[in-house]
């Protein structure tokens, strides 16, 4: 169900404006008003779903397949694109700032100023075999 | 088919170690060995791809599917998890470091010392509007 006072349910319901290069009945890619790059869009579902967790997973794989399809356009598009980020934020902690869940799609080359900060250091086997057995564990099925 | 000198073939052919949460006959999850949090996983298909433009949708959208169930499974699995972040690198241009196409998955937390920067700017509708259709032409169908 849409939600009243969700930017993206409006948008959804044609209340709010947007461009819109791609619409089906369960998703809309729509341009990311203040991209990191030009082309930056988001696919999100119609139905209104906070994040991952009231996601549905058939909804959740069509929101991938149309991203995957952005991805692959703009490449195609003629702006400027040497790569391409998909990014997801799944709550506050992850950055997530609109709670309509949206997958983010945009253009990377040289010199565009998108970073990625991290202390990526190298974990022990026994420890990752540890979060390996953790994230099993709660699995479904 | 798999490709000699590439480390996720070697782990999805049995010869190079993993910590393996979850596998199908279609793609694996492995833990990161340098992970920005503990739980920290990749989303890997059997088959060799590249990147997007070289990975089938049904593939893609299989991958998507399982990284949305790791996402849920961070969040039960006792690890700590305040939120996640989904991410894909798509090029060298967009951080790719290893070229056989994976969905990175990693838990976030407070003080967890991930960081985004860039350069964001609220962009005119008429650009976002041209943007939108660039991307529209050269979509398929
Ligand atoms: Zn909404
Ligand atoms: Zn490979």
């Amino acid at each position: 169900m849409p939600v009243d006072d969700c930017v993206f349910c409006a948008i959804v319901r044609g209340e709010a404006e947007a461009s819109v290069p791609y619409a089906d009945d369960q998703v809309m890619a729509i341009m990311d008003i203040a991209p990191v790059t030009p082309g930056h869009l988001l696919v999100i579902p119609r139905v209104h779903a906070v994040g991952l967790d009231d996601l549905d997973e058939d909804t959740g794989a069509h929101i991938w397949r149309i991203g995957h399809r952005m991805a692959r356009a703009l490449r195609r598009s003629g702006l400027r694109c040497d790569g391409v980020n998909v990014f997801l934020a799944d709550g506050a902690a992850a950055f997530q700032e609109i709670f309509h869940v949206h997958l983010h799609v945009f253009p990377r080359y040289e010199g565009d100023g998108f970073r990625i900060e991290a202390t990526w250091a190298t974990r022990e086997r026994s420890l990752l075999d540890r979060e390996a057995q953790a994230i099993r564990a709660v699995l479904p099925g």
